[in-house]
């Protein structure tokens, strides 16, 4: 048998083996160590190392993207060697960073073609008057209007009494040389006229930045971009834990506490905190001043919004659910009390229903479904499992009570995806232990969402689990065993935690988890149902939201909280939440294309839906009661026996 | 010689007297009192009596009305009887009404024609809504509009945030039947969508009233009228000094004030508490309540209403006198702590220039005069004396910088007119000694505006005075006498008066009055001049402002303040700013019709104009240099003498 010239960077002498050796076992001679955390079964990744020179068989190329492979990626305990072959084998955190991070969002670009003095609604003209004479006695006021005429080509530019009442004072103070400000489209008020945001003494420098500022309100995060409007370039990404989690994990607990006594105004102030602290935050690091932000756009849940405003949101977890207002018309920031420049408009995105808010509209943008030819599933996997399917012709969604269990509540061990917390789970199929990565390479804590579905789906794979989604206790594994509320597995031992304990998932965990995919697996029966294309027409899925960037699709896929297609359909796009925020402040058409988004959606209350509790019941198994809508799992469990 | 018979209705026997007696003397003959503050000279009025029946010839009817003549009134020492009479003497505080009260204002009248439901832009709905189910999820707000669109055929209204906290929590508590205010039209923005005011619980009764509050805000006083929106009724008038006086008399000094420190809020909060002062006081008399008046319109002159929403005024005292602004945009009482309900929208009319505000504007409405073929001159006597000329095809306007002398500012015995105010002076012309009226029937004080007019006529008719204006003090009276400033004449002796001291008017004083009325006389013939139409061709003569209400016309042209006409040809119109602000608050086309009046109004100048220091030297005389302009005084300067 041919021998073959293996080259690996990390090794000073090349190994040489004989056709069909796998790439791992020719690392293993050549001392250049490998992590296979799955046991060698190519279900994590971790393995995967680029090749450079030659070429080789990948028997499975699980968790790599087309670009991955173009780019020489393969993973080494699935690849034959047939040739001689130059190996790099990347740094683990580039390759935890390929698979973890979400690639779209890691990288914010303005959008191509994007021309910022036609998209963007936010002018700033510099303006040298003709001071008033015995001759032409006009108002100060006319006289600046008469000004932007001539400036804009804009009739009957407005302002507040604010404003009016400084105008005067400006314009002389600076010798009648001013730069206003302008918002010349108000976007929930077509025709309205332009508005004055601001009127600075002395002209501006062009390259001096114009500053708006796109948020994303999330139940359990707030994300703000710092964004020059001039250029759409964004100059700081932060986000923080929203303010109101201290009164309420979830949105149904925060309505409760928004309807007692002054409990809406208190968790108004607490965002509209938070957000303070994150513009205080971006502003230093782009040496911004907060107070020169002159247009905000945001985002979130319906429930998010409501509280935002303190408009009441009860109706929201009442039946019939509905929401006091899905279109907020533009507000002004002194309005909210947020602490930008107080006549900055701040428009809050629309939303469609109490589940279904703006941050699935602003996601629906974001992600391009509202304008691809191609049959989508979106979804936003966060507390609730809001879903879209459609294309540029319609789009219908709903929202599936999946409850909190992927966020880590409900979970015994559940807890939020920061420092401590494992992320991800292998289990050897051989002896079923278990190996982890831990956020911040310290010692666990707990496991969050991308650490519960990798372990379910790794337990279930290698038989720990059976298909009910109950714990084979009489495995020989001290693994498993019988615990309070029936069977358990131990994730970790007590000697290896931070707490002292050990990190177990229980049946009632793995009950909750299988309810929350299985309704969010509903959803897209249902959904697809409706409109009568069956799931498998699907030709992408698209998955924004903080939680879905971390998720494993083919672990996510083997437990059935996905549907079973290729890996190249699947595109994690991040908070795709923030992204359409960021959209539609730096550009009107699509906050106007938001609007259309939000009124063409069908929304379908699954609750109402008499095919929903069946679609449920065959979703409660692993990955599913019709075997034949995953055959891939199929395939691997196979394998895996 | 015949006799006649000449009965008296307040004596029990008749007289019987020779043909060509006059009235005054039969009366005398009769035991009946007549007054003759004049002096039985035809100036005064005061003898005015009622001829019942018979006729007799009137050799002068100055200060009677057509229509007094057409009732048969007379003045008893002006005429002849010629036949048997029978003679009604009315009270004397009924003729002094009927002399010194404004007929026109005196009952406000809904205007002739006048439909609410097409004038008014303040709606009121009782609208029964569909619950929202699980077949119709739409939002409360949405569900509200869609109501209130079937109800208007009104699209996109549009709601504060303020409205859209509460809308969800009103349409539940009601049983989804509420009654909905809207204002249908925003004045100075046609484009803009209808605005819910209010959204209330349960259906309202259609005769439960609409209010709205009409206010004009004087220098000297805040008039205001409290009005059903629904059938445009008056239900009460209100008026009360401005409670800026305590900060300056006049509108200069209110600008320097404000111009100080916090002295702009000040200002504002004095005013503004003048105005809620009055509401109240209104709201009382009409059992209304304050927080349900869903409209207001406010005028006053440029600096009143500059200070009113603490707009620096500073720019209106300084050359070249401009305003900050002159059409405010519609704001809602909640911006300026208006304590009405707080989305009322509060309507500044429009002002000219620097002075000539929205009084004028509100004024020249209210007068009709820009609705009329006739030449007509419109002029408001107060601090200024703002002029407009024109008619329905075109209007020039000016502001005479008269001062405060004709409301007793800068003169040694002035004072606003109230209780302890000389009102009316007459000197007899033997005895040069004089009478006087009262405000309050009390002791005198001093003397306002109108007694200082009446006064300077009689001192000029009467030969106390010379053509230039200066004391004739080797006079054989005591009245007359070298003051520390020149010449002066006593009006009242210092036992008479209620402070103790003689009430005199000085050379100084007459110097002022003189500089004043030949400021608003130059502003006349320079109107004239600019348009090319002689003063004589001048078809009526429309005086407004609280003060022009009680000038005595022909003591006004005795002394050259007005031109000179035919009586008939004179209106007073009382308050017109206050009428047009009532006009605007019930009718949007006529509050339309102000915008349109404020910006085909030419101003002109006076201070940029070659030609009025020479009209102003002109009319520094009584009545003026040139005597033909004044043929009616010319002639009764002929009969004194």
């Amino acid at each position: 048998m041919a021998e073959h010239k293996v080259t690996f960077d990390t090794s000073p002498e090349p190994v040489f083996v004989p056709t069909g050796t796998l790439l791992v076992e020719a690392a293993k001679e050549a001392g250049v160590e490998v992590m296979q955390p799955c046991g060698g079964q190519g279900r994590c990744g971790r393995c995967a190392v680029q090749i450079t020179e030659g070429t080789a068989r990948r028997r499975s190329s699980l968790r790599l993207s087309e670009e991955d492979i173009a780019e020489g990626y393969a993973l080494a305990c699935q690849t034959v060697i047939e040739g001689d072959v130059s190996v790099v084998v990347p740094p683990q955190e580039k390759i935890q960073r390929r698979l973890t991070t979400d690639r779209t969002a890691a990288e914010v670009r303005v959008p191509d073609g994007y021309v910022p003095e036609q998209a963007q609604t936010i002018k700033r003209y510099n303006l040298t008057i003709e001071p008033p004479s015995m001759e032409d006695q006009t108002d100060d006021w006319s006289r600046l209007q008469r000004a932007l005429r001539q400036e804009t080509n804009l009739e009957g530019i407005k302002a507040s009494l604010g404003l009016l009442r400084k105008i005067g004072a400006v314009l002389r103070e600076s010798g009648w040389q001013v730069t206003a400000v302008l918002e010349t489209h108000i976007w929930d008020c077509p025709e309205c006229e332009a508005r004055l945001i601001d009127l600075l003494p002395g002209n501006t420098a062009a390259e001096e930045p114009l500053w708006g500022a796109a948020v994303d309100i999330g139940t359990t995060t707030v994300s703000l971009w710092l964004v020059n409007l001039l250029t759409g370039e964004v100059a700081a990404q932060v986000a923080e834990y929203n303010g109101q989690i201290a009164r309420g994990e979830d949105v149904i607990s925060r309505i409760v506490y928004a309807g007692k006594g002054t409990g809406g105004q208190e968790l108004s102030q607490l965002v509209i905190g938070t957000i303070d602290e994150l513009l205080e935050r971006a502003c230093k690091r782009a040496q911004a001043d907060q107070e020169k932000i002159v247009k905000m756009t945001i985002t979130g849940n319906s429930t998010m919004i409501h509280l935002l405003l303190d408009i009441p949101a009860v109706s929201i977890r009442l039946d019939p659910f509905v929401t006091g207002i899905n279109l907020i018309p533009s507000l002004m920031a002194g309005e909210i009390d947020i602490k930008i420049h107080p006549e900055a408009s701040v428009d809050c995105l629309p939303g469609v229903a109490s589940y279904v808010g703006a941050d699935i509209t602003a996601g629906v943008l974001s992600s391009g479904m509202d304008d691809t030819e191609k049959t989508t599933l979106f979804m936003d996997v966060g507390t609730n499992g809001e879903i879209v399917l459609g294309s540029r012709e319609w789009l219908v969604t709903c929202a599936a009570s999946a409850g909190p269990a992927f966020e880590g509540a409900g979970v015994k061990d559940g807890m939020r995806a920061t420092k401590g917390a494992i992320e991800e789970v292998w289990v050897n199929a051989e002896d079923y232990e278990p190996s982890y990565r831990v956020i911040g390479n310290v010692k666990p804590q707990g496991l969050c969402g991308s650490a519960l579905i990798s372990l379910i789906a790794e337990m279930f794979l290698t038989g720990v689990l059976d298909k009910a989604g109950n714990v084979q206790v009489e495995l020989d594994t001290p693994r498993t065993r019988q615990g309070e509320h029936g069977g358990e597995y131990v994730i970790a031992w007590a000697d290896e935690t931070a707490h002292g304990e050990d990190i177990v998932i229980t049946h009632v965990d793995i009950d909750n988890l299988l309810r929350a995919k299985a309704a969010i697996y509903a959803g897209y029966t249902i959904l697809a149902d409706s409109v009568g294309v069956p799931l498998e027409m699907v030709e992408q899925v698209l998955i924004g939201g903080s939680f879905g960037k971390y998720i494993n699709v083919e672990k996510a896929v083997q437990i059935g909280l996905l549907p079973d297609m290729p890996w190249e359909n699947f595109h994690f796009l991040g908070n795709t939440s923030v992204q359409g925020s960021y959209l539609a402040l730096i550009d009107y058409q699509r906050r106007e294309r938001i609007r259309g988004i939000a009124s063409r959606m069908t929304y379908i209350e699954l609750s109402a839906d008499n095919s929903f509790y069946d679609a449920f019941m065959s979703a409660l198994f692993l990955p599913h009661t019709d075997m034949n809508r995953f055959p891939t799992v199929a395939k691997m469990m196979e394998s895996v026996k």
